[in-house]
C-alpha cells in the first residue's frame, strides 16, 4: 500500500473521533503537537519498558520475564501506535512524511558516505 | 511510494554502512534493539526540545525563538529521523510495519468506535 | 534528608540486588548506561501515557479516564521511579547528582537573568 | 545540602523568572505538566543523542565521535537538566519528591526481595 494512503486513511479515522489535526491558530496547533508527542511518548516507554525485561531475563540471574520471542508481538504493535502518532504529528504541521523520510534519507546517503563499503 | 519498498530502501542503505539489523542471537538482537531504541529517543528529544521553544514564544512574555512556522521544516525533519530509526526497530523484530500499522488501525476502529460520529 | 544520602541508598540496594553501577571498561559502562536509559524512557512513558488520558478527559467529549486528582498520586510515583534511574545514570557517569543540579543551576542564573522580574 | 532545599530554590527562581508551578484549575494544570514533560524528554534525547555516538565509537568502525570520558561532564550536565525537570512536574503535582522517593524504594525492597544476596 502507498504510504501516504496510510496515512490519510488513519487521519481520516481520526478526524470521525474528534482527535483534531487541523487548526484555526499557531497557539491551538502547537497545544495538540504536545499532546501527540506525549501520547508518542507514551507508546515508546510501553516498547521500551518491554524491551527492558526482555534485557533483564538476559542478564540477571533469577529476573523473571519474557523472552526475545515472546515479547515480539506486542513489541511491534507498540511500534505501530508509535507510527500512528508520527502521522499525526507531521500531518499537523503539514508534512508530507513520504516525502520528508525520502529527502532525509538523501541526506543520510551523503553524511554517512564514508562508511559505505 | 509503497511502504514497505521505503523501508526496504532504507535498511539496504544501512546494511552497506554497517548498521546490522540481522543477527545470529537473541543477545545481540536485543542490544541492537536498544540501541536504535536511544537513537530515536534522541531524535524525539530534538523535536521536543524545538517544540519546546515555540511553545515559550507563544506564553513567556520576553522569550526569544523560533515561530511554529519557522520551526516547521526542522521539526519535520526530525519525524523523518524518528520514521527511520522506527523502521530498523520493525525489521530487527522481523516485523512487517506496514501490515503491523494496519492490523492496528483495526484494533482501534473498534477500541473508538463510540467515539465515531 | 540530605540529596546525596537518598542517593547512595538506592544504589547500595541496586547493588545488593545484581544491577550493577560500575564496570571494569567503557563497553560495559555504555551498555549499562543504555539500559538504564532505556528503564528511564519507560517510566516517563507511563508517567505520559497517563497524562495523556487525564488530557483527553479535559479536551474529547465523551472520553472515558482519570481525573488530574485521581491520577496524581501515580504520576508521582512514576517521578520517583525516574528520580531512581537518574540516580543509577548520575552514579554509573561517576557524577554527583547534588552538586551537578547546583552547577546547572547557576548556568541556568545567567541564562534566564533577562527573565526576571 | 537537603533533597527538600534543592526542589525549592529551583522553584523559587522559576518562579522569579514567569515559569511557573501554580494554577488556578486542571486544565491549566495539565497543560503546564504537559510542556515541561516535553521539556523532560527534550533534555532526555539530548542524553540519548551523546549516549548514542559514545556507542557508535565502540562498535562501528571508522565511526568518529566522542569517547564516553569525553562526553561524561556533558552527560552529567543533561541529567542535571532532567532532574530540574523532574522538580518541576513533582511540585506542579504537589508532590514531595523526597518523599515520594523514599516510598518508592520501600515498595521495591519489597518487590526486589527475591533478588537480594
Amino acid at each position: 500500500m502507498q504510504f501516504s494512503e496510510i496515512i490519510k486513511k488513519q487521519i481520516d479515522a481520526d478526524t470521525r473521533r474528534g482527535f483534531p489535526t487541523s487548526f484555526e491558530n499557531d497557539r491551538e496547533r502547537q497545544d495538540q503537537l504536545m499532546r501527540d508527542l506525549v501520547g508518542l511518548v507514551g507508546e515508546i516507554g510501553e516498547f521500551a519498558d518491554l524491551l527492558k525485561k526482555v534485557g533483564l531475563v538476559l542478564s540477571t540471574p533469577g529476573y523473571s520475564g519474557p523472552s526475545l520471542a515472546e515479547a515480539a508481538p506486542q513489541l511491534r504493535l507498540e511500534l505501530a501506535d508509535v507510527a500512528i502518532y508520527l502521522f499525526r504529528l507531521s500531518t499537523i504541521l503539514e508534512g508530507d512524511l513520504e516525502n520528508d523520510v525520502l529527502q532525509k534519507m538523501k541526506i543520510n546517503d551523503k553524511r554517512y558516505q564514508y562508511l559505505e563499503r
